[in-house]
């Protein structure tokens, strides 16, 4: 917890004198004031978490951490466990969404394994297991303090080497069957949102099966009783270990003034964690998207985030995180690479 | 007219055959069915559009029509006309919004005179000026029949010779001073919505200066009575030179089967016109944006298309739809780039 409680201490708030002449700039450049509506605002925010006057983005990765889900026993998704494993071989390799996303957005993709059942081995893949999968959460706890604690540093840990190797942008992906269930636990937890109306279809179940999700859920919150003031608590209780792990990623970008791109519902899970823990972290986020997963629009809300793009997205994996890192690139070279009214001698407002 | 007739000729319905082919694909992709959302949707129109199975988008064009409004007589606009000009020489010289987000699509900026007042000269720009402006709408037509054909046959030649180069996807962009006045004026015909519905504040003009542009729209269109039945008359009367260009790009692109991005109002009533010369142009049309210009939106109810994005721009140039080329390529890639379920050995849904 020491290391968890130091990062916090070194988060910042945003430079507002930097994002002053921001919004200076913005008025002068040739173009109505305005005009380019939200993405004016996220180049201030992103001045401002910088504190660079024009901030690039040429570096950038999107971090994906995968473990697996002991509440897959309930039979709470529509794939097997085993689908987790099959998945990360799939980024390693290449095939995913993700990849072709990532490869769009000019960012390296970077596969953790910070919990996955089976056995997973290859060259690229960053192997940081905590434990083999959680523990089902509807009879006890998905981890122990510990284990929850060690999968927040994992997420440091790796956020850090990349901090070393330079990174101007980073984005949240995730891969776990089962991961919207420890999603739903969370929020309905942090937020005090009903189990209900924070839990939906994951990767695509039927009614009956959704009915039954909602009932493990529940009984997995009765049975533990998480404290929703305590947010590690609610994590290693009803959370999982990629879940963890994107939390120390954000809170570590946020200590290094990295803008974070937040996917969807479970890295929105981990955002509403990582928040709660230390509120100046919300100041370093940027909602990619909003899943069609109710929970996280839930999440957004609850955090004050609008997101960037609305595309029906339910994947998961940094994909939708990937995609908004074009807009905000958009953003900042925009702000950066215009001209201003003075240098191409374009006549400002008459009135 | 008869050009225009003739192209409308070859304008065919999407590849059915291969949408169907695309369909099933998207079903084979390790993801969830159905999880990236309006990503599969848009790959699977482009499958139709193009008739090939695995499109790509390497080549890429933004194409901006400038030309002036003689209607700025009227002082409906916050800048003076003379930054039509001046903004033509700020996208030659890439200080522009819409160099810097070509820049991020990888596409290229093709600029083009259809009707600048001033004399515009540079190496790079395209002189095709039909006439130095419109007329002003309020006291008479725009433009002349002859005069809106011949912008429309400049942005068919313009979009041929891209076509000639190879282009695989095309934006439209607009540059005018005026511009949305003719907008909310072919709107307002076109779908039959009174002027206030469809008529906002273009580069930022106040309340009162609001309800003069309404009261000067209403005029010309009651001195003009333009036939809603006959799009090129209502082009010719209440429209623009650059807008008339973008249907001749609109036409020529569908014609050639290569998908087109809508920008915002401006590219929107251009849009409206295509769709009713010839309605099987709405198959090769993908909105790029919303507009916070309120008649966009109803261009867009109309034509029954769902914007990609909504980030509150109002600049046009082409600067939505650019953003916007990068969700396409998305959509593409992961169509094209992804592993199946069987390459991956990926296990797919148990039920």
């Amino acid at each position: 917890m020491n290391r968890i409680a130091d990062i916090i201490t070194t988060i910042k708030p945003p430079d507002s004198e930097a994002m002053e002449q921001a919004r200076a700039r913005q008025q002068q450049l040739t173009k109505p004031p305005g005009s380019l509506g939200r993405l004016e605002d996220l180049a201030v925010r992103i001045v401002g978490m910088t504190g660079q006057l024009l901030p690039t983005v040429e570096r950038k990765a999107v971090i994906v951490m995968a473990a697996d889900h002991g509440v897959t026993i309930e039979g709470v998704s529509a794939y097997p466990s085993v689908v987790t494993a099959q998945m990360v071989y799939n980024f390693l390799r290449g095939g995913a969404a993700i990849n072709a996303l990532a490869k769009l957005a000019g960012a390296r993709v970077i596969v953790v394994d910070v919990g996955v059942v089976t056995e997973v081995q290859h060259s690229d893949l960053l192997t940081r297991k905590v434990a083999a999968g959680t523990a089902n959460m509807a009879s006890g706890p998905a981890m122990t303090h510990a284990q929850a604690i060690d999968a927040v540093h994992v997420g440091m840990d790796v956020f850090e080497a990349q901090f070393d190797q330079g990174i101007d942008l980073v984005a949240t992906g995730d891969m776990g069957i089962g991961n919207t269930t420890a999603s739903s636990a969370i929020t309905a937890v942090l937020t005090g949102t009903p189990v209900a109306v924070v839990t939906g279809r994951g990767t695509g179940i039927n009614d009956e099966q959704l009915a039954h999700k909602i009932a493990v859920i529940e009984q997995a919150i009765k049975h533990n009783k998480p404290d929703p003031t305590d947010p590690l608590s609610v994590l290693a209780s009803v959370g999982g270990l990629e879940i963890a792990g994107l939390v120390g990623v954000i809170l570590a970008a946020a200590a290094h003034r990295v803008p974070v791109v937040i996917d969807g519902f479970i890295s929105g899970a981990a955002a509403l964690v990582a928040v709660k823990l230390c509120p100046g972290v919300r100041d370093y986020l940027i909602a990619g998207h909003v899943s069609v997963e109710l929970g996280h629009l839930m999440i957004l809300d609850h955090l004050g985030l609008v997101p960037l793009l609305n595309l029906e997205l339910r994947l998961g994996e940094g994909t939708g995180a990937a995609l908004a890192m074009c807009i905000v690139e958009g953003a900042l070279r925009t702000h950066a690479e215009m001209a201003t009214f003075a240098e191409a001698r374009v006549s400002n407002k008459e009135m």
